[in-house]
């Protein structure tokens, strides 16, 4: 019988438990480090009202590539394509009531109508965080140096990654002093730069012209955009001098969304193998009046789980997942199923993650298919165990037994385990 | 001026630091009490393809209440109103790999257009657990257990909820030997059950009739019908036998969905200002085939996250919020703040969630504020705390005040916080 097709929707993933173990560890490890630094959690659904991201302070190709549909009741509903505007509407929501300033962070699916390729998912994870209610200065500080301690979080060293930053206010006052001044021509400008890894030298050097804000930029003789130059130099020798000593400073970096008014940053990996950008972010104190009301100065990043993982695969830093099952107790038959459920109580009020064994199949098969689970430790439990109160535990990576008195398994095992 | 609109699309919800630290704390209680037992989480994308909601297993009130639209490529797809049929799909799609039985939970959102109400939200999130390979027996004895582990896991006795369980199966028998033959009678029967605590007695007897499989359960004349009640009357001896003690059998118990085909059981609050279903789930042998392949036993049970929460705040049962920050460090002026970012280095390293103020505000400012953002303790740190070596640590439960060297800081306010 052909039943239904068992594939996901094309684009996105299926998380099998080992799958979502990996995944769900990293982001636990990612929620630990920035609750230290005083960072909340915040979620809301990804179902928006399509107006949100129609204005005009939201990037085209975001517009182009949601998911937008129609309700039953007849309103225009999108899957978030990402989370800063909901991050807005929510304090525009209640900006009279919370105390600022907000360090909030929200580990969540995004969706993007892309074609599916390699890194490129129509829905994936992102991990936003933002410090909300601060101008520059401190605030930039600590949110650039939290993305640099989240990679060191997990055994990264500042030689396998960069900072690159440049400033949105800068960008501005070079292309004034080049005399693009008119809306289109600064975008174009911005569009290029964006593409100039892809391009050749030649072409890009084609394509630029003459009038050309890096060179305004590299040369700093307008007023203006020296005084720019000076403040984002000064913001990246403090962060050197705080020990986030691979930050520096680089012009052609522009990230993709209009709402940025100030720093931008990229982190990337140093290994060229791994050309796509792992964080990026930047200040943008104009979004939250977008809902009306005073601007609310803000900073933040955001980073996707593809490109994160692949990085952390790449140099060997992935954590060992922690929800997998610690122990498996097999049983000689089914009859001793309440047995060994019974004494699974004692290892699970240990703290123990144990998986029991309750079908019909030899303790012989029952040890291969731990084997195949990865469940580290075996026991077999029943009548016979019950009666002379010891286990013998096979620790089936070593393919080592030892006999265990019954009262002593779970401090054992708690042992064994670290 | 009159900015976009800040509230969240209609029928769903935002969640705000404070909200998603209550909810992501139970969430993390229940992933805990789940992965001692050996369940694994797995997740997939909310969005799915429509057909496999279109097909005949399906609940007409879910398939009317679905989110479906068509993708810019012309595919239909539905954001998932239950996570079964998902489960189903990913077992089907690698039956032929994986190591039987799964123990799988996943905790999700799930999307159901209707019209909002109290309790009755488009979006909502949703516990799944599921035991896959194994027929009725220990598996379905171990799944109510967990139900109920969970629920004492938060400190809820037996006194609080009753487990209500039937059978498919006698349901069946019992529909058969009223000479109820027909599916839509069938069909028409259990939906009438369904309906029955809300209405009156008089309303019921006029609706069932002189063919009442109910009255046939009862009698237990019929031999099928005395099989299927013996067996569910075992399974409910058992588990009372094991300590499950406020389980009882109740023959108007239908659940919703058409998969089901076995036990099936329900767990309510014995509060009676809290009538809806806590919990409920069953046994469903056939869904995993609708995939193509032999038919793959299952049992499982699905809790959703109003009602949960309901639960928890009417018996005080709420756990403490795990995610919120811990201390507040004030600083006497903004140039004390890198002083104050470098000292909260080695509460974070302590594992303590620390709040490091960066704002101009003085430090009365910031004790109200510490007060309102609900942390606990503060104190200021600044050049003279670097000079003196010593902070004053404020209580602010107690308006207490004392003062620490430096270096023991982080061990004291471990010792505090417990």
């Amino acid at each position: 019988m052909k039943g239904l097709d068992t594939e996901p929707y094309k684009g996105v993933r299926d998380f099998y438990p080992e799958d979502w173990g990996r995944l769900s560890t990293v982001f636990n490890r990612i929620r630990e480090v920035l609750s230290k630094y005083g960072y909340e959690e915040y979620q809301a659904s990804p179902l928006e009202r399509a107006e949100m991201y129609e204005s005009k302070g939201n990037e085209e190709i975001i517009r182009e590539q949601t998911y937008t549909f129609e309700d039953r009741g007849g309103r225009r509903v999108t899957l978030r394509p990402e989370m800063t505007p909901t991050l807005a509407r929510m304090v525009a929501h209640k900006r009279r009531e919370m105390p600022f300033p907000l360090r909030w962070f929200s580990i969540g699916n995004r969706f993007r109508y892309e074609r599916p390729q390699r890194g490129r998912l129509r829905e994936f994870f992102q991990t936003d965080v933002d410090f909300v209610g601060l101008p520059a200065g401190e605030a930039d500080l600590e949110v650039v140096t939290l993305a640099s301690e989240i990679l060191k979080s997990f055994g990264a060293t500042s030689e396998d990654f960069v900072i690159r930053m440049n400033s949105r206010a800068l960008l501005g006052a070079a292309c004034k002093a080049a005399g693009l001044t008119d809306a289109e021509g600064v975008k174009a400008y911005w569009l290029l730069l964006d593409k100039k890894s892809k391009m050749s030298a030649e072409e890009f050097e084609a394509a630029r012209g003459d009038r050309d804000p890096l060179r305004v930029i590299e040369e700093a003789s307008d007023p203006e955009v020296r005084a720019e130059k000076e403040k984002i130099e000064a913001l990246i020798a403090t962060l050197q001098a705080r020990g986030v000593d691979n930050v520096r400073f680089d012009p052609e970096i522009v990230r993709g969304f209009d709402y940025y008014t100030g720093m931008v940053f990229e982190i990337n990996d140093t290994n060229p193998e791994n050309p796509r950008a792992l964080f990026g972010g930047g200040r943008y104190d104009a979004l939250v009046s977008m809902f009306g009301g005073d601007p609310i100065p803000a900073v933040g990043f955001a980073f996707g789980d593809v490109t994160f993982m692949d990085f952390l695969e790449t140099h060997n830093l992935l954590p060992k997942s922690e929800t997998a099952p610690q122990v498996y107790i097999g049983i000689p038959t089914i009859e001793d199923a309440p047995l060994a459920q019974e004494f699974g109580e004692t290892l699970r009020d240990a703290g123990i993650r144990t998986f029991v064994y309750l079908g019909e199949r030899e303790l012989g098969a029952q040890v291969k298919d731990a084997v195949k689970r990865g469940i580290p430790y075996f026991f077999a439990y029943g009548s016979q165990e019950e009666k002379s109160s010891m286990v013998r535990i096979k620790h089936l990576a070593k393919s080592e037994e030892e006999s265990i008195e019954e009262n002593q398994v779970a401090k054992h095992l708690k042992g064994l385990l670290g």
